[in-house]
This record gives structure tokens, sequence and C-alpha cells, in this order.
């Protein structure tokens, strides 16, 4: 009785959905302290207090008709003018309004530009590991997902397999830094390379690729690691963003997407987009929370917490034997399975109440995620379970 | 360099965009005074207090990771809760949770339930003259809209008519009621001749004929007009209910599904949506905004000024010797225009500083849809426009 489209998405969820639910039973059964759960990515701090107050002052001090009223589908000028302004400070770009378009987080993002390129059978490359979500994405508008492993060591881009992908359907190449899952930011230097190959297959095919640049994370980099912005490096990338992670405001949908003048068709494509955002059903991104996201354009994420986690998670794996890449940003740290099967390794963790999620959900077996935004006691506690994992498989 | 489907879209949305920026052309030429614009549906009214007070509320007593965080896809579980006992207190439903589910608009929750339901192919029916977007919305999912029209009369449904136009390719057919254009409200006498028509060819082809009822206008109802609720009447009916005519919050993107347990695969349709929902890149309904909505539930909605105006205009109209269908609902006007051109029609009235939408544009022409979401002022001011109009075409 639903289509099969949906009929299929609805039979995978349900691996998701086991995970989700058997922390609920452990919790149940053991309590909620004693269950390690890192499957989620959702931000263990709150958003920060200008939020709160970004509101008080816009229902304070301007029209409700303004505040909660429609406005142009690719959102309010002034609050495009003020993201334009802050990405021109930042980054040294010279966005204005008609650069921006304002969209239900960054998942509304992806789907706006996507639905605004894609014609059924054009294909799509996602680097794997990559978040669960494109190939779905993809698919609303009958595209064809192509995976490309990232080099297996770094989780850097491998950018001639990349190149090796591209075929006369190829129209863009999504890329992910701060990356979800593996939490690697892609270099300077690689995303150079990875330019110079796109410009001289765009070249061949007499069409552009564009890179679809996926930045959720963006904010969130430690240790002073400097995330590159892509459209200085490749004149035809998109930007989909979201203040979820950096504002933590996930539940509140919204982000952004950047069409960069200098991209080819670029005005062409900005019409289509603000009238993709509204036929796909989004219409608008919510009213207030664009005001607000301009209020706090330029907030500070405070990253402490996170980086505290990121370090005792690390050392602590480190120290039971694991093999893990250090994260460089986002908030997961990707882990090396000691034997092939990660689904089996799953299984095994939760006997140990330990929940991460399996390499394989993001198109790489072999390792899996852990999502460190959760409490730090929750990482302190649950280290001598990951010290019994490790014995189980005989590491240390 | 855009998808087919977009370029398309994008070569026909050039008329209401002319529209708009008609309105600012005559604003800047004639002061924005003395230009009539009832080419929109943006609600004239600002939100109520309450939704301010819940706002601060909300912000003040609640943890801010629970007001701006992820919750199921579905929605806050409280939320939809409140919404199920709103609904059973109205119309004597018993639904739960179980039954609603949050979206972004009645936009997306029409968006999600055409994504649920439709193969390529399948087929849509709506009743002319209809909201323009429900041709998008089907064609988003490779459906085929097939339109039949209203009582040319009465503009209430043609049940014999849709009965004809079902074939085994119909899967639904989408109701809106109070009406946009026309301001009519399906009666329940017609609403059961319509369920007896579609049980029936339900039965026939041996799969159910969904009914979409399509409902922001719900509350606008004048005269102490009742609007039938249409799950109480055939049971394979999926509600799309948004608040942004009715708490005058269009920007902020909230409404919500009901899908009956009463329906045919009710459970498998509901799990179903709660992933289209995600997939489509709303993920959620907007989280703050959910809150609200609970809230102010049982908010009256202050009829006085649309209802006014509502008199006001359709007075002076019929008064000018114009042919209109007296509004029951909304805030539409539908009249009848005095040459068969009705786009020759508005082009006339522009000279007299009148902008209203041609019924073509809701596949019904000879009829311009006059939305009266405007000041009361705005009608007076119109009225020597409309005298001036009606007497260029030898009317009275």
């Amino acid at each position: 009785m639903i289509s099969e489209k949906m009929m299929k998405l609805t039979q995978n969820s349900s691996v998701i959905r086991a995970m989700f639910e058997e922390g609920i039973r452990l919790a149940a059964i053991y309590g909620r302290e004693n269950v390690y759960d890192f499957s989620l990515g959702n931000p263990s701090f709150p958003a920060p207090d200008s939020v709160k107050d970004a509101v008080m002052e816009i229902l304070d001090s301007r029209d409700p008709m303004f505040v909660h009223g429609y406005m142009s589908n690719a959102g309010y000028p002034e609050v495009r003018e003020a993201i334009a302004a802050s990405l021109n400070r930042r980054f040294g770009t010279s966005f204005g309004a008609g650069n921006i378009l304002m969209t239900v987080g960054a998942a509304g993002s992806l789907n706006v530009i996507l639905k605004t390129l894609l014609n059924p059978g054009d294909e799509v490359i996602a680097v794997s590991p990559f978040f669960v979500e494109y190939g779905n994405y993809v698919s609303n508008y009958d595209g064809v997902l192509k995976v490309v492993p990232a080099d297996r060591t770094t989780f850097q881009l491998d950018t001639e397999a990349i190149g090796e992908a591209v075929t006369k359907k190829t129209k863009a190449v999504i890329l992910n830094s701060p990356n979800n899952p593996t939490g690697v930011i892609y270099s300077e230097e690689t995303l150079r390379k990875l330019a110079a190959v796109l410009e001289k297959k765009s070249e061949e095919l007499g069409e552009p690729i564009y890179i679809l640049s996926d930045e959720p994370y963006r904010e969130l980099a430690y240790d002073g690691a400097v995330v590159p912005y892509i459209p200085n490096i490749y004149r035809n990338t998109f930007v989909c963003y979201s203040w979820s992670k950096s504002l933590s405001l996930p539940g509140e949908r919204i982000g952004y997407l950047v069409i960069p003048s200098e991209a080819d068709d670029a005005q062409l494509i900005f019409e289509a987009a603000s009238i993709a955002n509204r036929v796909n059903g989004c219409v608008n991104a919510p009213s207030l929370f664009q005001l607000v996201a301009a209020k706090c354009v330029d907030e500070k994420t405070d990253l402490f917490g996170y980086d505290t986690n990121r370090k005792l998670l690390y050392e602590g794996l480190e120290k039971c034997g694991f093999e893990c890449t250090m994260p460089q940003g986002a908030f997961y740290l990707w882990m090396k399975t000691p034997v092939d099967d990660d689904t089996v390794f799953c299984e095994t963790a939760k006997k140990y109440n330990i929940l991460v999620v399996p390499g394989k959900s993001f198109a790489c077996p072999g390792y899996v995620r852990i999502a460190y935004c959760v409490s730090k006691e929750t990482i302190e506690r649950s280290m001598p379970a990951f010290e019994k994992l490790a014995h189980e498989y005989g590491l240390k």
C-alpha cells in the first residue's frame, strides 16, 4: 500500500531503529548510567544563552507579522545579508544576499540542491565512509550514488579514485569535512588536488561537476585546525550549512545553501533552488530561527567539552589496544574493529552495554563510529567496559 | 544545467513572480496605499499573544537540550498527545500520539504522505479550482494529477465526476475545505456521497483510495458554519493541517499529518511517513514551535477582522454588479469575470491598481481569486477602483 521506494526504506531503517530500542531496553535493565550509548550524533551541550537572548529580543522588538510571516522562499533578505557578511569576514569571499538561500537545516539544503540539479540516472559521488542519508537524498530524485572509498590509512580523499569514478553522468561530488563518521578534516592540499581533477573532468565533459560541501561540523575543529573553505578552492562548489551542531539547535531545522556567483549558471540555479525549497514542502526555513541565526552568526562555539571527551576517549581506547583515527573535528571517533565483521563486534560490545554504530552503516565495514557527544562521565564510566571488550579480543 | 523538472517549474513560476513584482512597481509609482493588492494569501492579523507567552514560558521553564534537540522524526510524543486529545475533544475521535505526525506545515504534510503513497504513474485526483502547488507536489513523486471540476454553480464536489475519474492507478483524492480559492466549505452531505463513491471504487479496485484532506483553513469558518471532520465520514482519510492561518504562523512551518488507526495499513503508513519526513530533508518539524503549538492547541481564532472584510468586499462587489460566490470560510472571494478571458480581466484590473489572481492559475479560467486578508482600509479604498472596473465592462 506504500510506494516501493518507501517500502525499501521502511525495511532498511529497522537496523538503526533496533539500536535505538536496544539502548532503551538496556537502560531499563541496567540503569541509564550503566549503558554507554555512543550511537547518536545529538549535541551534548545546550544552545548558548545568546540563542534565548536573541529570541526574547526579536519577540520584544519586532512585529509578529514580520517574525512569523511568509517571506521570499529564499529567506529574509536581511538574514541572508548578515550571513553573507559573516562569511565574507571569515573567508574573504564576496557573497551577498543573492548567494545565500535559507533552508530547513543541512538536510533540507542538500535536498534542495540535489532536486535542483539531478535528472533521473544522474550520478553523485560520495566518499566512504559517509553519512547514511546521502544515498536516500540522491535516490529522492532518482539519482545514482557512486561510492568511492577514502584513503584507508588517512581517511583523506583519494582524488585519483574520484577522478576515475567520473562518467558522463556525473553531476556532483558530496564532501563532508569535518567528516562524519571519521572526524577527519580534508586538507587544503587534498582539496586542491581534487579541484584540479574535477576541473579537468568538467572540461572533458563540457559540463560542470559540482562539489556539494556538507558542513554541519565546520565549527567543530580541534587543536586550531583550519577547515578550508571549498568555494575558495573550487568555484563550482555549493555549501550546505546547518546550525544544528554549532549552536546545538538540531531540532529547529535551520541552515542555508551557498550558491556562489562564480559557479556556472549560478543565477538560474539560485532561482531554481528557491522554487525547489518551496515545492519540496519546506516552503521556507523556519522564520523566527532565521532571525535568531542572523543574530548569532558570529557566535563562537565552545569546544572545550567536546575536546575533553575527544582526548579522554582516544587515549582510553588506545590504551585498551584499539586502533583509532584521532579526530580533528566533529564529535565522532572512528575505530578499526579487531575482527573483520563490524556487526559481530557491535553485538559483542552490547554485552558490555556499549552501543556503537557499525562501519557498514557508513559503507565502510571493519570499523565502528563512536559518537562522543555524551557526558564526560559516560566516557569515564565506559572505560572498564571497553577494557573488558578489548580483553575479549585479546588486545594488550 | 538544472534538472528538466526544475527547468519547467522555473519557467512557469514567472507568472506569479511577475504579479509580485507588478505590485512593487505599482506601489513605487502610486504609493503603497493606492495599490489594492489582493493577490497574496498571507494572514493579515498577527499571531495571538498566547504564542509569545508560550515561547517565553517554554524557554524559561524547560531544558534547552529538550526544546531545541532532536526528537523522534514524528515529533515530540507529548505534543502529539496534546494534539490528539484536542482533536478527540472537538471531533469525538479516539486518536493517540501514534496517529499524529508533526510536519513542516501542511505543505510538508502533503509531501510526506504523497511520498509515502505514490509510485511513479500513480494518479491523484484534485478538484478544480485548486491550490496551484498540488500539481507540483504530486509531480515530486512522478505521480499524475487528474483534475475534476467542482460543480460550477455551488463549487461543491461533483462526486459523480470524481467517481468517473477513478482508474486502477488512482491512489488518492485531495480535498481542501474551506477551499482555496473559492471559500466554499464542502457540506457533510456531499462528503458522505463522495465517501460512498470512493468506498465502492476501492472495493472494485481491491485497494483503498485515500482522501488527503488539506485543512489549513479549518478554523476560518464564518456564520457558525461547521467544517465536517472527514475521518469521521471516510475512514481512509489522512488530514494535513497547519497553524499558518489559524495562528498566523505561516513562516514558522508548523503543522501535522493525521493517520487514523482505522485507515488501511495505518501502522505501516505511519512508519513510512516518519521516514519520508526524515529523508525528504525536513528530518522533523521545528522543535520549539511543536511545543508552542501544543500549548496553543485550543486557542480560538479571532475571525472578526476577516469576517468584516468578507462582508464588506462581497457587498461592495455585488453592488458593482460582479457575480461572486459568498465565502463560507478561508479568506478568499471567488468572482466570475465579466469576460471569458480571466488573464485579460486581470490586466484590465491592473489599470485601476487592483491586483487579483486569474482563475487559470487554479485550473479554472473565467474567474479570479480576491484574497481579503488585507486591511479593512484597503478594501474600503479599493471600492471606487472596482466601480470603475465594473463600469468599463458595462456592469450596472
